[in-house]
């Protein structure tokens, strides 16, 4: 079978012949759909994150994936059954994490992430998972499936915000997306459903494709250039909610500034390291005085993904249509790891899928 | 009766005359037993944090504070009630956060402090308060019952961070308390009753009596200038929860960095302006790849105060007796504002409980 991998120091995708993979027991075999491409995808491509499992020098690509079961192989799912996998696999065999489903909250060297880091991903014609970390997906919505990996991250997020406003009564009005690729726009829609106000921050001049889709949702864009995070109050409004979707260092500082009373920041962006000037005693003293809270979030786990089933299917077909830039066939992958500025999501089609009779 | 209060710019407490307050309808009238003195009361007195209310040129201080019911004036409360009054009033009758008992939660502008901001305090021989905002005690718990108001604070602070935690099965086995004054060894006592290991961080040098007591409640001191914050995992363990309870604004940055993996801090302290340099990218990263999380926590509710009396019944007489460096009769009062290296914890007495027959 055909599969995407990146050979370690390459710098690039290289589509390579692989022997099809066989279940082990529990397991079962999935014939790929649709994969999706990422930042993280680039950033593992660039060698900046994640690495080759053990004993290999390259790694399979891919951690946002949906296929069709080819072989349930006795587990209880069925032949022709959508699913999507998650990203987290126990390194030995299993650990308490995993065993109670919170693979998500397991600390490093207690988790592989497929594609990503330790453990090949799903850009091959076919994969093998545990049956226990496939989540079934209606079959109206296998074109969007690999979305249902990105839109988990957000489930995740906003439980554990909304978990850290639990101890009194929150009432949110207002929501702030920082960020406006392809998860701030997912969990701006998302937003939008919930929030009575939303607003999306992001760097770009009109017209831009992102700008379109942000209004189209009935949301605020707010051009950083422009406005900066700490004037959003004033020319806007102090949010309830903020999710920092960029991995810009200074989003949490100055967002913890912009929050109304009361409010959480939902950190997601991972930047690297910087060095700079920060009144650290204002940002403290903000935080306990108006009883703000900052909550870092990172992978999802399989109760977040089935939520994630649901928030995908509540999600209009426009939107989503919107939001995919391009779904590539195998042979032009080199297209679906463009990154250019009218670039949102990109999916790669590993194979199609047919209804049953 | 007598009062204790501060005059605006004047920096030093005085004993002052003032007529007997009586009781609007709703209100008790309470004879104060004793007060506390704490950092906010310096705080007040230097003019560095609060103010006197609207129209007057001083504030009676004290937020602290047990008292007994001397007139209940047809509240459910009875003449002989010991009682310890919440300290956040509504500036214009009430709002909402008053009405849903979350009086902690209220901004700026919509709450009042008696004896902090905007509302004159319980350093007086008689204070009124609505029945709503007090809190009743046990008798064999009078002496202590100063000491509910501060509980209360970490009652609320704890029951956040629990809170941010709540999404996923979380359990802490280490907590680090930053901070060895009265607030921060109420909440050792208080960790000692939860967690497996417990470790308090102070600057100062043996022998101390608040390094007796921390070691009395078989708890670890840290002495900062031996063992900084970042240190401590090596040096220790990465502790599951740190309670910030200095104010120094470096604190929840290098707090973050030394947590466990899904830790949380709970930070109180309210330190002034103060701009260094920070690594924000690697605290950002920190936050998220690790899931953790930093809570504000700011006063506390009546629901808070009823816990701290549970807490306050739990906690030993000894321990208790240790804390508190001496009760001053109301003419020695200067001696209860002293706050040399050696006071853990004032009160003043207004007058003495005597036990119905």
């Amino acid at each position: 079978m055909k599969a995407l991998i990146v050979r370690d120091g390459a710098g690039k995708p290289e589509l390579v012949e692989q022997p099809k993979p066989e279940p082990d027991a529990g397991e079962a075999l999935v014939r790929t759909l649709r994969v999706g491409v990422d930042g993280t995808d680039h950033e593992v491509i660039a060698g900046s994150h994640g690495g080759s499992p053990e004993g290999d020098d390259y790694l399979v690509l891919g951690h946002e994936a949906v296929g069709v079961v080819e072989d349930a192989n006795g587990t209880g799912l069925s032949e022709g059954d959508i699913v999507v996998p998650t990203v987290r696999r126990p390194p030995n065999g299993s650990n308490p994490y995993f065993e109670r489903d919170e693979a998500d909250m397991a600390p490093d060297g207690q988790y592989y992430e497929r594609g990503i880091v330790g453990a090949h991903g799903f850009m091959a014609e076919y994969f093998t998972s545990p049956a226990s970390a496939l989540v079934q997906v209606p079959p109206e919505l296998v074109d969007y499936g690999f979305l249902v990996e990105p839109i988990s991250i957000t489930e995740k997020a906003v439980e554990h915000a909304d978990a850290s406003r639990s101890a009194f009564e929150w009432s949110p009005e207002s929501a702030l997306v920082l960020g406006n690729g392809s998860l701030g726009l997912l969990t701006l829609a998302m937003f939008e459903q919930r929030f009575e106000r939303t607003y999306c921050l992001g760097r770009r001049d009109r017209p831009d494709p992102t700008i379109d889709i942000i209004e189209s949702l009935e949301s605020t864009y707010i051009n950083s250039t422009e406005t900066a995070v700490g004037d959003i109050p004033d020319a806007y409004e102090a949010p309830d909610l903020i999710y920092e979707a960029t991995g810009y260092a200074k989003h949490p500082f100055e967002a913890i500034e912009a929050l109304a009373p009361n409010g959480v920041v939902a950190a997601l962006g991972v930047p690297s390291d910087w060095t700079f000037d920060l009144d650290g005693g204002r940002f403290h003293r903000e935080l306990v005085l108006h009883n703000k809270a900052i909550v870092g979030s990172v992978n999802s786990n399989v109760r977040q993904f089935e939520a994630a089933v649901e928030t995908l299917g509540s999600l209009s077909e426009s939107f989503l249509d919107s939001l995919i830039t391009g779904v590539y066939p195998l042979e032009d992958f080199e297209a679906a790891f463009d990154n250019d500025d009218r670039t949102i999501k990109n999916a790669i089609q590993f194979s199609q899928y047919e209804e049953r009779r």
